[in-house]
């Protein structure tokens, strides 16, 4: 209540405007006058924000609309060549990278295969540094931000707090490294499954608001999102689908446990049990009809559907998405999850209760990316000045 | 914005500023004068709403306080006096009616033993409102309310959707029942597992406001606390620990499954392991050390641990509280269970991260008075006016 307090409060007002203009302009585009009705701001305030937002490439305004009474509108959008969002996934045998403009169109992507698990932090962090400098000159554009996806327990400060298949990683802050290797401020950082159902609720309406992403990689995760929001767990816990319990004398689990959905339905282990190098040739096997990759993949959905039913009897959501290898093997995998989510899971579920993302095995780093803009979306006043690459 | 909507804005501003009163009384007496400061609103506003809540009975003032300088104050408490909340729970083999007074002091306390499983609604809405007859006339108070445990899912309207071991109430409202054959107005109902939970959380501030509370009896439940709210699911079915799978391949389930935690740790396999008649028994049995009594228990600890642990594992929460049967065999329970959460929970506990609820078997009843007492401290304005009886 000072008087040194009214500039803050004046820039607060105007941050919190400009975010108005371009949530507003993300749901559908629209003319100043337009924007002015949506957003109840007078029409020269909002021709003050469009007009900075413009000076940012944030925006841009196209030629006079010819059609109506009156003076031609000229139509407002997001700027699908103004700045960009970076997503990025190290997984424990890949990396990917993506870039979504403001408009969300996926505008550069590159897919890796990278064997992680032996590898140091060093080791990880320069290949994933090249292949971000690889797409980031291609792309030649500045960046709204980045954020990274990981597959383990990421704290608040961005520590990598538990990932047994990453033990290079786990104890280190790899958000803070990448940036420091790529000359970027600090990336976002959270969990690739929690990334991937974000991804989901962004590009799949129809799934709702309530539902499970299953992430099939070599752990097996889940994003829990509950009234469209992540739910978490007090210590960012919540969603290790892949130790929940299958059968409390199975075999012995790397977390300590035995008989958890990893040790069913993880990828190594179904590849192991259908005798197959690698997921392509399982797709291949299992188009073909070859009994073993069948059997193989129907009993890793018989476990993965035990360990659904239990997280569903414990969370009460009405809808599953299959992401990651569940997704590229959905028809295959689908018959013996149903016939266990149908036999013990007690709350009713919803109409599209089993679906697959279509995003499959991108969906975390197209959910990386989709943090970053929405944040730029709901805070254009934070975006970065880059100077162009 | 008519003139005709002043009126109503008023009262609504009224309701509002009792509500101030009567929470901030719960939390401590006080003088008028002090709860002027308090709430913020003027001395005079303060009177007139302590005058109007002590005609209710709502409020009494206390004698002048002799002690500091100036006009001697009158604290101003909630009436012990006054009217008064019921709690009933009619649980599969047994029914506890209990009364608290507005400062949530204990007051009236019936339980007694009901083979409810193969009887009829209407046999036991009877014996329940026998019960609750005893006990209104025992008290001779009007009532603030009265609420309804019940061991299964219950809809928002009130209906009890699923209840496998009360197959006579299914599909009924038992609230409505037993509102009608006493002649009160319709009873809130809720799960016993919830309103348990929220007993705890009202008696044990300590535990926190994020914890699971197991519900041991025929049925196994759990009430989720999570940041002090109830985790109720979309459907109302979150929590259903008594169905999360133990052993893939174990015992038929009557949920329709295999190898619940409710066939390895629920109160009638526990009493048929261990070869006693009833809970008494059981006690009684492991107070002396028999080795078939102590094994059952350790058996069942050691399943209800691994179904917790996959419960931790999907909701993260820090803190476990034992109510109902397991708080009756607290000490013996507990090394079993405690083993299959260190080995299996990934997320790190809470320094209280197993405890026991002192309520034991008359949580939910407490806890059912307790949602009752909550409703009218937070509307006063809402509390009905019932002659005495």
């Amino acid at each position: 209540m000072t008087a040194l307090g009214n500039p803050a409060g004046q820039q607060t007002v105007r941050r919190h405007n400009l975010s108005l203009i371009t949530t507003s302009l993300a749901a559908a585009p629209g003319s100043r006058a337009q924007l002015a009705q949506r957003t109840g701001l007078t029409k020269a305030t909002v021709s003050s924000l469009v007009d900075h937002l413009i000076s940012r490439d944030v925006l841009v305004e196209g030629p006079p609309a010819t059609a109506g009474i009156g003076r031609p509108a000229r139509p407002v959008t997001l700027n699908p060549e103004g700045p960009m969002a970076l997503g990025v996934e190290v997984n424990v045998d890949y990396l990917t990278v993506c870039v979504l403009d403001l408009t969300g169109q996926l505008r550069c992507y590159r897919h890796s295969v990278a064997e992680n698990r032996a590898r140091s932090a060093a080791e990880v962090i320069e290949q994933t540094a090249e292949l971000v400098g690889e797409v980031l000159r291609e792309l030649g554009r500045p960046l709204l931000g980045a954020a990274l996806a990981l597959p383990g327990v990421v704290g608040a400060d961005g520590t990598l707090s538990r990932a047994p298949n990453l033990p290079g990683l786990t104890g280190g802050q790899p958000g803070r490294q990448l940036a420091a290797a790529l000359g970027l401020p600090p990336l976002l950082v959270d969990n690739e499954a929690n990334l991937g159902a974000l991804a989901c609720l962004r590009a799949e309406p129809a799934v709702g608001p309530d539902f499970v992403y299953v992430s099939g990689e070599i752990g097996v995760g889940a994003g829990l999102v509950v009234a469209g929001e992540l739910f978490r767990g007090v210590n960012g816990f919540a969603g290790e689908l892949g130790h929940v319990v299958v059968a409390q004398d199975g075999p012995d689990c790397g977390c300590g446990g035995r008989g958890c959905v990893e040790q069913y339905a993880g990828q190594e282990v179904l590849l192991r049990t259908a005798g197959q190098p690698g997921l392509e040739q399982l797709e291949a096997a299992v188009a073909a009809g070859d009994p073993a990759a069948l059997d193989a993949v129907a009993r890793a959905g018989s476990a993965l559907g035990v360990g659904l039913a239990s997280l569903l009897n414990v969370m009460d959501l009405p809808t599953v998405v299959l992401g990651g290898v569940y997704a590229r093997l959905f028809e295959a995998i689908t018959p013996s999850l149903t016939a266990q989510l149908d036999r013990r899971a007690l709350a009713p579920r919803g109409a599209g209760r089993l679906s697959r993302s279509p995003l499959g095995i991108d969906a975390a780093a197209r959910g990386a990316a989709g943090a970053v803009l929405d944040r730029a979306l709901r805070d254009p006043a934070g975006i970065p000045v880059l100077a162009g690459v």
